[in-house]
């Protein structure tokens, strides 16, 4: 195998593909990043795989002579990024001679590296989709989406379902008002957030082929999964594709491919959890929020409780904190409020999440009583429904 | 005590102060901040004390009620850089009823802060210079010094001695051409700095003032306390003053105090390191060596060696490195060379501190054999002599 290509091709995709590499690999040629260079295409594939992640990506480049190697990733990222932006030349044995290594040299200007690498036959093939299940999705959209859950899933590998994020699309609604849902849950708190397609940066009459196709849409994907999708934007791309069947999904944008497992059992029906009515509502300034609740959450220590005071007379909302023997702190700030006025306390961390993700200036915090779920929204831009539950204050 | 003062002048003297609070404060008071308000200047002061190390720095306010309170460092940051920039107001009771803590509170605007404190009283004092040993130091001048040599002080506490720079003045040389020689080794590299006089900003009258009285100098300053000095230049100061002792050393420039112990025992005789005739030459690019010894190093994992090979013929210098069962790299540069061809070897990290500290465009590498010292110096600029030991290539 021969190949000539652009420093910065083989960093940028390199890098690329590397987030799939695990930290321990198991088997070991887990470690390295499989290349293949296609004479007839001319194209260079290199793909990185975790056993339930992978990641692909080709570009253009020379190829002299075709052929397949496996090479330790780490080394292999730490060289090409610290050689000089010019063409580089990657030259590696087709390993038949027996008892030698398969070395690569990589060779730029007065630099010359060689590196032991593998048979690249043996490296796992990644896992195809059995069905022909193909649907579009408007990369912009599912961005927006990503952004506004992704963080509320939960990072404990025993809550399965509740590690990914579910996607489904709007059942009986117009093409106009056609949109994707995303539903994320740690059990602790829920963020639901409407993109419509009509927002997305996809032409009118795509949209609507788009969102005909997706009536059906209901998939639990991986939140560690769509952390790297969310990079995976390419050049010239305004959608990805995403094939599926039961067991495996793949998303294609462009020369770059993200394979992963689909994680399977139902996904727990969160909109009956979100109240209906409510008999409360406070908006306020959401960076003052958010400025606020870092101040006091100083004071909070172990227990990470702030307890929301809601003053309608003097249109204010208070927070306040206490932690015995270290201190204490009270901050207001204006808000207008309806309904009685009522104390109710709040994990800091769950909150902030949540207000973080939102993005319009004011933000509106529904409520019913001390003990009940309370959803906040923005009033404009992206729909959010950002659900927590309040704890119990201590007395 | 009640004092009112902006956010910043509070939030900058307290991460300055602060750097001096240990992490594991023993006795415990001394993880706090000791604070001192005094009606008659309107000067607000704080203090942090490792046991060794002692930072005080002193801000105008408004000290309605002078007093003295201690006060939980992370804590108090914690908040102080978190509230807006505005006026803060610190009230604080006297401690005087018993059975009650002594609780300090911090408002602005609408928020309110309280936190328990310790009584001033129990904060041990900083030492005290027995002497009236005074010099001024240049600030620049020191500021340069430091940089070209604090990285080679050993970070081991058991090397006593080696864990500082020594800092010397220039013995019989004539006002125009004075200069603080700093000196710093770990016994694997040592780095010499000559900082003259003449290259200080302050005028010249003072600068031979400032010389003659330097004639006796010779402390060993503990590095970690000059990694803090560095932090501490004045607005409007252009010099520090430096009082000292047998036993400590203490820092001033305008209302910023540091105080360390100081290091007693011999310094090594380092001149006598440096050899005084060298057989071989090389000149580089610097910036072009550093990149070369980023490049190989990727393939030097544990051993971490690399070796230098001198071709005058061609006047190149080749980098290389080999690790067994991982690969091997070589890169080469042009570089005028003098003396016969050779291969010596280096510890790269050693190598790269010294090429790094020095800060011309061009690096002059001198040396005898490979088994004696060689030494850096740059073409221009800063006077550094920085001294490697080779080390041995295996065969």
């Amino acid at each position: 195998m021969k190949i000539i290509c652009s420093q910065s091709d083989l960093k940028n995709n390199l890098a690329f593909v590397s987030r799939a590499v695990p930290a321990r690999p198991e088997p070991l040629v887990l470690g390295n990043i499989l290349l293949v260079a296609d004479e007839t295409s001319q194209k260079i594939t290199m793909t990185a795989f975790d056993g339930s992640l992978g990641i692909r990506a080709s570009f253009q480049g020379e190829v002299v002579d075709g052929g397949t190697v496996a090479l330790p990733a780490k080394l292999f990222n730490d060289i090409v990024s610290r050689l000089p932006e010019m063409e580089i030349t990657l030259d590696c044995g087709d390993g038949r001679e027996e008892d030698t290594n398969l070395v690569a040299t990589l060779s730029a200007a007065s630099s010359k590296l060689q590196i032991n690498g593998m048979d690249g036959s043996e490296f796992p093939e990644l896992p195809t989709v059995a069905s022909d299940n193909v649907v579009e999705l408007p990369i912009n959209i599912l961005l927006e989406g990503l952004k506004g859950c992704l963080f509320a899933a939960s990072t404990e590998l025993a809550k399965q379902v509740l590690t990914g994020v579910h996607l489904s699309s709007s059942q009986d609604a117009s093409a106009d008002d056609a949109f994707l849902e995303f539903a994320a849950t740690d059990s602790h708190r829920l963020s639901v957030v409407r993109a419509f397609f009509n927002d997305s940066e996809v032409e009118e009459d795509t949209q609507s082929d788009i969102a005909e196709n997706l009536t059906d849409l209901a998939v639990t994907i991986p939140a560690r999964a769509l952390r790297e999708l969310e990079k995976m934007v390419s050049e010239g791309q305004s959608t990805f594709k995403m094939r599926y069947d039961n067991s495996q999904i793949v998303f294609e944008a462009g020369e770059r491919v993200l394979n992963t497992l689909r994680l399977t059992g139902a996904y727990p029906p969160y909109e009956r959890l979100i109240p209906a009515t409510f008999s409360r509502q406070i908006t306020c300034d959401r960076k003052r929020l958010i400025s606020s609740l870092e101040l006091v959450s100083v004071l909070a220590q172990k227990n990470n409780i702030v307890k929301f005071s809601l003053n309608s007379t003097d249109e204010e909302l208070t927070l306040s904190v206490d932690t015995p023997d270290v201190g204490s702190a009270k901050q207001s700030l204006p808000a207008e409020i309806t309904g009685e006025d009522i104390d109710i306390a709040f994990n800091i961390k769950y909150l902030m999440d949540g207000i973080k993700a939102i993005s319009s200036a004011e933000i509106k915090m529904q409520l019913n009583e001390w003990n009940q779920p309370v959803i906040f929204t923005p009033l404009s831009g992206l729909q959010v429904t950002y659900l927590v539950m309040p704890v119990q204050i201590r007395n």
